[in-house]
């Protein structure tokens, strides 16, 4: 008989790692030990990526190595790259990174084993493809080409590059770095969860990272960013038409919503019980983005909702809510912030399919049967 | 803090459901309280995907309507079938699937939406989708067309025709029916799990079921029924280019391998402690196909294969056990074994993901953090 149960799984252990760890109550990350606040801004994507996928950081001569790994892996496999502008036609952007991720393991060398080696390699060229399929399916909804990767670039620099056509100043560079850095892991969250189920299977990486990918589809998880700038701009719009205020009007509106019991996206976390840590970097960052804009609205009207769903509902902000603003002053268009994350967290997916895989047992819960007993089948014509 | 735990989640109720139970002390299976030894060989597939997805044995004119619904949803969406024969050309069988069906997603009228009524036409969908999808491969491969439905035959009359090109035996289509009844739903097995997973984040159903295709290729899932064939197949081989028996040579094979402490796929499983009921149920196929066919060489030896880890380690077959010598008699390509278990475990899936969006809420488990603490982040170039 199933002994112990909790819906949601909250508060029950689903597996080990050494990858990263959440202290929910004092407020604090750790990617293998190195505080997330440390980390942010010191680090580069890459070295963290390394880091958790390869269980240190790199030194000078490993990263060059990583480097080198990634540039090389970032041409598009011929399968996805034939597929491309039918995928991008008709398909979402994370419809359409599920289906392109897909379709890579077709091209990837090492398909056909998950023996360390082979991860390692898959888990980099995933980690260096991501940022390049959304650049492409970008690129082919709009009919235009991409920008060729500039060497001088990194992972963060790259993709703003080849998002937005332009390349991007130096701090917008660094931010950007510091999101993905911020993304790159958080423990057992349900895309992660879902990864480590399917790889569980002895599946193979490709196969766990097209889960995860589906999985941060939903706009309970990854979706939640784009939500949030959807109702900056509802909220914006609106206010401008009647002539208001924006920030009045969103603190206004926000407060209305929590009184009709509404959700409002971007904050609250199952794990955290006080600020997230990778909020207070984000919402620096959007204040410094925002007043480099030129136009700073959005951020005082994120600021202004933070206060309301704090003073009603004692919630704070999680990663997706100041990721939002700083995603929009990064000209990155708003249907692609959940494919950001995707970018970033790719990491952390390929790395704990890799752990998964190095000491495996099938992850196979219990379930209530809460349905009726006993039921005699009649058949067909005697119904 | 973390109070639970259970590596692999053994013991751990993940999720209440209506669909499906299992007494495993006395080896009993239940779909929405129907015994499986009242309803194999005696309702049809289709059937038990509407009791499954809708709730309650179709009456006549429901079942009428359910058929239209899968009979209209056959032909492949747009972009599904024009990259198949790429796909065919460079991905495996469930690889390919897991594409496939993604790319279906575009072409689905209700995309977009996971209300109850988009949710039960997409769950159609899907399962008349799944048999197409897998003879569309297996044609493209081969480089042939794939035979039109029979509106005489239902899904595993079509099926059979269209994977070998021949029209089935009564007794083969009935067969296969059954077999399709037996593994169409079976609690919270992993891939229905990672369905769940991703679903909970209010993900659509195209994601989830994804997120389960990707799952059930792994070798400890759906992989199994395969892998039994291979061991078979290469059993046989063995022993008749030795001269040998095959039924005493693979006795003599798997009692070695016990002996040598390796793992039998196959045999045990987590929930059942006697014989799963489904075994019992293809055992006796399995029988009287290898009867018919001539050369019962593979059942004969499977019984042999059985006695020897029944003696050696009190374990008794599952599912996938003699799954394969059915499949392998039905002519069906051993390679698309799993596949062919993804075509009875949709009508599952689908299931229990309008299960999950009818009550949902986000599966997010906690986990444990196991590696090093309070390290200092050492810059790069300081390093």
């Amino acid at each position: 008989m199933p002994v112990k149960q909790s819906r949601g799984l909250a508060d029950v252990v689903a597996a080990s790692t050494a990858l990263s760890d959440i202290d929910g109550q004092a407020g604090r990350l750790f990617y293998r030990g190195y505080d997330i606040n440390q980390i942010a801004g010191a680090a580069t994507f890459e070295e963290i990526a390394y880091l958790l996928q390869r269980g240190a950081p790199p030194g000078r001569a490993e990263l060059d190595r990583y480097l080198a790994e990634l540039a090389a892996a970032r041409p598009l496999g011929k399968l996805a790259a034939s597929d491309l502008s039918g995928v991008a036609a008709s398909q979402e952007p994370m419809e359409a990174l599920r289906t392109l991720v897909s379709l890579a393991s077709a091209d990837d060398p090492d398909k056909g084993s998950n023996e360390p080696g082979p991860n390692l390699r898959k888990a980099a060229r995933l980690t260096a493809q991501q940022p390049v399929l959304v650049a492409a399916y970008e690129a082919a909804r709009r009919g235009r080409s991409y920008a060729e990767p500039d060497p001088a670039l990194g992972v963060a620099g790259n993709f703003l590059l080849q998002i937005t056509g332009a390349r991007p100043s130096e701090r917008e560079a660094r931010f950007f770095d510091t999101c993905l850095v911020l993304h790159a892991d958080h423990t057992m969250n349900a895309s992660t969860f879902a990864a480590r189920v399917c790889a569980a299977t002895l599946s193979d990486m490709h196969s766990a990272v097209v889960a995860a990918l589906g999985t941060l589809k939903g706009p309970l998880h990854g979706g939640a960013n784009e939500q949030v700038m959807r109702e900056l701009e509802a909220a914006r719009s609106a206010a401008e038409a009647a002539g208001g205020d924006p920030v009045e009007a969103v603190g206004t509106r926000t407060a209305e919503r929590l009184a009709a019991g509404e959700k409002i996206m971007g904050f609250g976390h199952r794990v955290y019980r006080v600020e997230d840590p990778r909020a207070s970097h984000l919402r620096k960052m959007s204040a410094e983005l925002g007043s480099a804009s030129g136009d700073d609205t959005y951020y005082r009207m994120s600021r202004r909702m933070e206060e309301v769903v704090l003073a009603e509902k004692a919630l704070y902000p999680n990663v997706d809510f100041f990721a939002a603003t700083v995603y929009h002053y990064l000209r990155i268009p708003t249907d692609l912030f959940t494919p950001v994350f995707s970018v970033s967290r790719m990491a952390g997916w390929t790395a704990h399919v890799i752990e998964q895989h190095a000491d495996n047992r099938l992850i196979r819960p219990d379930s209530e049967y809460i349905g009726e007993s006993g039921l005699a089948w009649v058949p067909l014509g005697s119904r």
